[in-house]
């Protein structure tokens, strides 16, 4: 009988190789020939999984995402509180090396999503996907009274996203400055700027 | 008599040639070959003003961000008020087509400086000048006395950094959605929200 392979399973080894390669040699150096050779496999056997580099590129690009995705919908929220949305955000930043790991890969693609057509438009789904996480958190805060009064929930949606992006960069380049601590500190701080003051009695 | 040639300009004329040449095709494109193309002279001749590639890049990179300074250091303050520290941050934001595309140059290269130690240095370098920016303005806010009494100058500061270069990666990566407009607003509503109420009829 034939081996079964499982061919989902085998295609995000290969983008894993990929992001390894990025990581620690940067994306010019990414190289169908060096990713196959960090998958431990041969250019022809990773060829039968991504026909192209671009192919391969946007798998990858699109698994960071998936992965984070998954990590966010796991979630079990104790219901939409100030903490539980400081969760939600939390799993956008890098906290842990893992994440960090993330971050790096993510930037450098997005960095090429800019001259490369063929990840422009996965970059761009990726924005509203997480602008809309940010748009559900502000609307969350609003629906249930929990925010300002005088909110202005579209300025208030880009607002979150900027912070939270910036922070995810800072938190991947500047790892002893930007530290998890202060990655949380800030999104806590800021959430309670957008909030009325909480009514129980640990006003975090 | 020998033709003189301004040694510096020509150096900024193949850095010019480099961000367009990253700008159009990416990164892993711009070999020295079609950067001295883009700049209308021969290798032989870029090789006069650069010895390597990292060579040029660190020129380019650097480059950029001495013209941010420079625009910086242009602005004639009217004092330290609310008006005048966002008359700064504007100065770092993709307010105009010329400062977005020396956003997707400088993404660009920090993306690549995460895997080139020729990169990573000024890439910190930067990042430290910029955070003592942020550092300035919440310093200046809190001294004048026009910051809100509890205000944590170092929270803030990274908050506002944070913020900052989030909005400028967007406004970058996503003009249609992060317009100057918005930018602007957004920069208005932050500084109000650290700031006291301002005593003037005009509370913006």
């Amino acid at each position: 009988m034939p081996k079964i392979v499982d061919h989902e399973k085998q295609k995000q080894r290969v983008a894993e190789a990929a992001w390894r390669v990025i990581r620690e040699e940067g994306m010019e150096q990414a190289t169908v020939r060096k990713i196959a050779e960090e998958a431990g496999m041969s250019v022809g056997s990773l060829r039968y999984y991504f026909s192209s580099q671009s192919e391969l590129f946007a798998f990858s690009m699109n698994l960071v995402s998936e992965r984070v995705k998954e990590r966010i919908r796991s979630i079990s929220f104790s219901g939409p509180s100030r903490e539980s949305m400081k969760l939600l955000l939390k799993e956008l930043l890098p906290m842990d090396e893992e994440k960090r790991f993330e971050g790096e890969v993510w930037f450098a693609f997005t960095a090429k999503a800019l001259s490369d057509k063929s990840l422009l438009s996965l970059s761009q789904q990726v924005y509203r996907e997480l602008r809309s996480v940010m748009a559900l958190i502000i609307n969350s805060l609003v629906d249930q009274g929990l925010a300002l009064p005088d909110l202005n929930a579209e300025l208030e949606t880009e607002r979150l996203y900027a912070l939270i992006d910036g922070l995810a960069i800072h938190g991947t380049l500047e790892p002893g400055q930007v530290t998890p601590d202060l990655m949380e500190n800030i999104v806590t701080a800021h959430l309670k700027s957008i909030c009325k003051a909480e009514r129980t009695s640990e006003n975090g």
